[in-house]
Parts: C-alpha cells; sequence; structure tokens
C-alpha cells in the first residue's frame, strides 16, 4: 500500500488537523469527540445541518461546512460511522434554537448512530435520509444507498435554512431532493481501505464495475471494459428509467469524480450525458463537476440527476461558502 | 490502460466540450483553433492574461479562464504545448486596447512557440515564464521548470490587471511572484498518458519518486517509500533553502494534488508543512489545498510556498470567478 500517511490510527486526526488549519476562517475541529462545525456567524433561531458519515469521501461532509451549508459535521474512522456521542456534541456545539435537521446517508451503521444521538438530544430533530443510488432496486431489503446527491440535499436545504426555513420546511425539502435525485456510478480500479493495506476488490484489467458504492462495494455487474459513450449510457438510462424527466424539466446533472480519475475524464463524461439528456429536451440548468463524493483512490465517477423546481434552482444558487463549494461569498 | 474515453484521438475535443458546457455562462470555446477564452465582460483597456500549455494538468489552465484571472487558455494535445496560431488567435479574441501578458510555464515547446505567437501579434505584449520547481538546480541548462506555483501567479496577476495595473506592472508583479515562490514534489505512482497506454516510468512497490516533474518526468532521486513526515520534510528543506523565509514573513502555502491522491492525504501533508514553517515562526497567512496542476492520473503531490507582501494578499484576496477558483462572486 502507497499512501503518503504516517500511521494508520493517526491519518484522520492528522488530516482533520491540516483541514482546521487550512479552512480556518470557516470552521473548527473539534477533537474529543470529533466535529468540524460552523465558524461563521449564523442568525438566531436558524435550523442548523448536521452531517457525518465514514471519512474517505472528502470533501464530503466536512468541506460542506459552513455558510450556506451545513452547520457540523461528524467524520467517523474510515468507511465507519461516527458514534452518538459526535452528533450529540455536535448537535449541543451548533443547535440555536430552531432545531436540527440531521442529514444521512443510508447506511444501516449511520441509519442507527444518527437515530441514537436523535433519541439522546432535547431540542426539535428531524432526519433526512439520503438514498439516490438507482443502482439497487428500490425495494432493496436495506434500502438504497446514499451517494453524491447528498451535495446537493445538502446544498439546497442548507441555502434554505440560511434563509429562514423552519425545521418542518427544511425537512419536506430535504426528502423532496432526495426523491427527485438519482445517482448509479462505474468503477474502473478499487479503492485501498489504508487499514486493509490493499485493494477491497479484485477487478480485471479488462473489467469495470457498473454500480458501484461509494465504499469500495462491488457493484450490480462486473463488465467488459467498454467505450465511455457505453459507460455513461448505461448510467444515465438507468437514471433516466427512474426520473423519467419529461422534454423541457429543468436539471441539474452532477458528475463526481471518486477520487483517482483525471478531470478531463469526468468532464468528457458530462459531455456525454449531457447531450443523452439534450436529446430527450431535458433543459440542463445547472452543472456541477469534479470530486465531491469520493472513494478514496478509487477510479470512475458517478452521474447524478435532480430534477429541479424554480424554488430549488434559486436555493442552489443561493451564496456558499464552504471549504470545497464557495459562490456569492 | 482503463480510462473513460471513447479515442485517445478524441479525448481532449469532447473534454473541452464537456467543460464549455458545464461552465457556459464563464467561457467560450473556440474549436479551430482550440482555445477557451472568458465570457464575462470586462472593461476597455484591461490587460489580457492569457495561459496555455500541454492538457492533462486540469483545472490548469482552463479551469482558471474567467473574471479575476485568465482572459483565454490555450490546451495542446496532452503534455504538449499548443502551437502559435492557437495564442495568437486567442490574443486577438481577447485583446481590448491594453496589450497581452503571456503567462507560460518553463518547457522549451512552450517557450518556443510563445515566443512565435509574440513576433506574430500585432499589439503590446509580455511574457511571464514560471519557473517555480525548485527540484533542479537553479543554473540547470534548460532553468527550471513551472509547475504547481503557476496558479499564484495567474490568481494574482489576473486580479492586478482586473484593476487596471498596466502591461509593464503586471509584467514586474509576474515576475516577482515567480521569484519569490518555490515548488517540489513528490509522486508515489506514475501517470499513464492515453496516447502511451502505459505508465510513463516503472516505479517499485516500495519506492517513491522526489523531486519529480508534472509529465510523468522522473523524479531528482527515486527514494524507498517513507512516511509522510519524511516525505514532507524533504520536500520543506529544500523550499526552505531556496526561499529562506524569515520569522514574521507571511507567505501562502500550496500543497498540490497530482490527480489520484485523496484529499485526506493532501490535508495531512499540509498539516506537516504548515507545522514546519510555523515552527520556524513563519506566519502562514494565505493556503491552497486541492487538485489544481495535475498529471492526469499520478498519485502524489507538490508543495508550494509563495512570499506574500501586503500588495500581493490583497490581489490574492481579490474576487475571482473562474471553474476551478472562486470567491466574492
Amino acid at each position: 500500500m502507497k499512501k503518503m500517511i504516517n500511521a494508520v490510527e493517526s491519518l484522520l486526526e492528522e488530516s482533520l488537523n491540516g483541514f482546521a488549519k487550512a479552512h480556518e476562517e470557516i470552521i473548527t475541529f473539534n477533537h474529543q469527540p470529533h466535529f468540524v462545525s460552523r465558524k461563521q456567524q449564523k442568525k438566531s433561531n436558524k435550523v442548523v445541518l448536521i452531517s457525518g458519515g465514514g471519512s474517505g469521501h472528502e470533501p464530503l461532509h466536512t468541506g460542506l461546512v459552513g455558510y450556506g451549508m451545513l452547520d457540523a459535521a461528524c467524520p467517523g474512522q474510515i468507511f465507519t460511522s461516527p458514534t452518538p456521542d459526535q452528533m450529540l456534541a455536535a448537535a449541543q456545539a451548533v443547535e440555536n434554537g430552531a432545531g436540527v435537521l440531521f442529514i444521512v446517508k443510508n447506511y444501516a451503521g449511520d441509519v442507527m448512530n444518527f437515530e441514537i444521538a436523535g433519541e439522546m438530544i432535547d431540542c426539535p430533530h428531524e432526519t433526512v435520509l439520503v438514498s439516490d443510488d438507482v443502482s439497487l432496486p428500490k425495494d432493496h431489503s436495506t434500502g438504497r444507498r446514499g451517494v453524491a446527491g447528498t451535495v446537493i440535499v445538502e446544498k439546497i436545504v442548507g441555502a434554505a435554512a440560511e434563509a429562514g426555513a423552519s425545521l418542518a420546511e427544511c425537512k419536506t425539502l430535504g426528502d423532496r431532493i432526495n426523491e427527485n435525485t438519482a445517482s448509479m456510478g462505474v468503477a474502473l480500479s478499487s479503492c485501498t481501505v489504508p487499514a486493509l493495506g490493499k485493494p477491497t476488490f479484485d477487478i480485471g484489467d479488462n473489467e469495470i464495475e457498473m454500480g458501484v458504492g461509494i465504499h469500495g462495494e462491488r457493484g450490480r455487474e462486473p463488465m467488459d471494459l467498454v467505450s465511455a459513450s457505453e459507460m455513461v449510457e448505461h448510467l444515465t438510462i438507468i437514471i433516466d428509467q427512474e426520473l423519467k424527466p419529461q422534454p423541457g424539466q429543468k436539471v441539474l446533472l452532477h458528475v463526481n469524480g471518486f477520487g483517482a480519475t483525471p478531470l478531463m475524464e469526468l468532464y468528457l463524461v458530462y459531455d456525454l450525458a449531457a447531450k443523452f439528456w439534450q436529446e430527450k429536451g431535458v433543459e440542463i440548468s445547472r452543472s456541477l463537476v469534479g470530486n465531491f463524493t469520493t472513494s478514496l483512490d478509487m477510479a470512475g465517477c458517478s452521474v447524478t440527476l435532480t430534477l429541479l423546481d424554480d424554488e430549488m434552482i434559486t436555493l442552489w444558487d443561493a451564496p456558499v461558502h464552504t471549504a470545497a463549494m464557495r459562490w456569492g461569498c
């Protein structure tokens, strides 16, 4: 295993130290227990957004803490859920009178630990469960996984909270974005979890993993290595069948790199995915291309589509100031 | 070779098509010859900044075109200089009365082609040659290479041009930033150029390349794989010996990923590099961490230090609106 680390045990702490130093104008890093919270002043009686999950998906979620987005993020160890004491401490640190909205990717550990935290806190709270990965069927036993669509939920609901939306309004909006968002990924390589020291799955030189998750979970089907056009067709058809965008429908198209994919390839994928929907008369109103929900050093990408309405567009465009997304500030 | 592409020949064009679609509010993509130019209106009599170089380093330079930074960028084929007709066409498209500043990384092909373009254009022009890579000695036969410091030159001089600086002032400022900037990189893997189809250099499972360039050029010394602390010590000592920052000196610290390095590792490297200079009393006033000057899918990173003065800090903080760097807009 080749990584720029000192020790598996200290990687997360050292990395968060660097993150906190590099972005000290935006966030504060609490060491015991681990959470990152927004430094910029906020209005009183603002709903606070707290997310979290296993580390290794950076910039999700720590890089999305700041004005107009998350109020706090709780990083677990790599690909491991954070614990309820982190969420509780984060909630106590940032809550300011209007309640807490947890944004949780649908994985058993995350769901359980955020539930326990919810039972422990003594202020109003709601949870938006993100489950945008359409590589699994809708009736899958544990539900669909939360992947790159999480960033879109966090941005839009973050803007609503900043604008004064109530806890109930934030919850309803978050659920609505999730229902209108679908993602699907393809991996060209596995990732290597430092504690394991070797690739999570084997993949042949001429194979790709279609429908891969963001933890190095194998996909829904290994496939022969095909052209980018064929890969993107696979991804977009499944997303399209799920969301069924009609001609004239405004959408946000997000191409997310898994960590080791050159930007040139992500833009090429964007071009192909955009063409697919433009040919159907769908209107691509907003775009996001880059590494946002990564899987350590996995090569590959996911495509995410969100059906937009005017309110969502206004909130997407609203100012945001985090380490990884910033505009209007 | 595993890549999300359709064909080696069409990769650049398809990728630029996607880039242009995703950022149509910022840039225009000219197909024949290839250049990307700023769409946002600019004042008349503004010095225009034009850069360019081989592709494969994205977001450099196309992702840095926009308000407060470059007016145009000329992408060559992967790791291949653009041609003078590209620079000439770009200059003719964006020049508006105050002259052209070329920002050129010091590679023989780039230098030659920008020189030819300079001879062909009929308006005042100057060139800032970026040569921040201190892995080579200062008296190296072809001079030092231009690497990640280029982003810093483009940001600060871009802000000066936006504020109305003259061509001579932009040239002087650019040279001053270059003289006060030093970079050094380390690779954990090679990159794979699509046209070649295999890694550019061989590297053992327990080896790293210290002083590597951004084109998969081998470094100044292969070394055994060591801890992140030891890697960063190597990088920072050489940079420190070059720039000799004194206690109280304000600096910008930039940790740049080469394309396949998890953000967690980049922040860990940032933490170690920041500590190194903070312990010497150097004041880290500004930071930049992420993938800005990449080398396709190479794993590893570079550390860049720029000695700042108050003018440079003000210009660094000035609004910018490009695909890859955006604040204040």
